[in-house]
């Protein structure tokens, strides 16, 4: 038997944040295949990583491999999707029900990843005092009612249209929010120490549309 | 009048790709409070990036500035518009209809930024035959003829179940796709030529997890 804990958080590298998931969903398979232990050369094998960037993105979780034998799967799945921290619910508010956001609340895999949407705002007056798959929907201005209610929610998904981004992020951060999931283009603005994480498709969208142009010409 | 034309499509960097969006939606909102005019200083007050890095950003879109008023507003929108590929629409076909594919055939926003999926495809007996959105969904088997059919797609969205992420890209790339959008944690290979687009939401929601445990521990 392995001794598995987690250890302390310190400032992992964002490549490494990146990759672990990769590893995760690579070693599922492996698992899925009747694998019982899993060396980082046979991930480098499925992932075409180098062994050894692999070994040191997995040195930041704490778990031992046995010489020859590699890790053990099982082991080795539940402590990176525990360090990944979605094992546990984080409780998170979405900000404008429309399409995108709409379609995220609608996307019951996020909390298979730890991410446990419970209300959403938005200023749309047909939308407001519905639900949308279980999850109500209010006016704004209840934020801070709800904040007090539902305890401990310190996520909040910002799908809003961009002119009224920042003015939104001001008033989750003021509200308490302490990570901002970003899906609009717009760049907003933080005081220090407030997480925002950008995930803009459209920029993604950009990215591929010009790739792919050039194919075209080559 | 500036004279506006959109420069051969270069291997522009990812990074400028990436601000691009930013600039855009920021020079929107300028044109919201009725500027008529922008200079790079000005998008650098508003995002709080380098003026140089702006101007040199946006020296890859072919559009000229007047000294000491910068460049028309609505013009410098469309040039962006069209050189980030978000007029034209481009086709797609979406690979797993299921939680988060289920939820990007609702997102309507997705079209506004260029891309068009016109089609689904899925093995659930549930969903073939119907449509989500006015999207109709299809069994992969007809996945040959419907690329026959709908002429001009190019982009494949992958949103299926990690186990079959490579199958699925790999009957993809031999029908003819030509970039992928994986929103998959899996690490899809794909022969040389072929565009891969990832947007992993779940390494995302970790590097936010990570963060925000950071803050805790303040």
């Amino acid at each position: 038997m392995n001794v598995i804990e987690q250890k302390e958080t310190d400032k992992i590298p964002e490549p490494t944040l990146r990759r672990l998931p990769w590893y995760l969903s690579n070693i599922k398979l492996m698992r899925d295949r009747g694998e019982q232990y899993v060396s980082s050369t046979q991930i480098s094998k499925e992932i075409n990583i180098d062994a050894s960037q692999i070994a040191k993105d997995l040195s930041y979780v704490n778990i031992s491999g046995r010489t020859r034998v590699g890790y053990n799967i099982d082991d080795l799945i539940n402590v990176l999707e525990s360090f990944l921290g979605f094992t546990r619910p984080h409780k998170a508010f979405l900000f404008g029900a429309g399409s995108l956001g709409g379609a995220l609340l609608r996307d019951s895999g996020l909390c298979h990843f730890g991410l446990e949407i419970v209300a959403a705002f938005d200023i749309n007056p047909t939308l407001i005092g519905t639900k949308s798959d279980g999850i109500p929907i209010f006016h704004p201005n209840d934020f801070l009612a709800k904040m007090q209610e539902y305890e401990d929610v310190r996520i909040g998904v910002l799908t809003v249209p961009i002119n009224i981004a920042q003015e939104t992020t001001n008033m989750m951060v003021d509200g308490g929010i302490k990570a901002v999931w970003n899906f609009t283009p717009f760049r907003i603005r933080v005081p220090q120490g407030i997480v925002v994480q950008n995930t803009s498709l459209y920029a993604h969208l950009a990215l591929m549309f010009n790739r792919l142009n050039l194919i075209n010409k080559e």
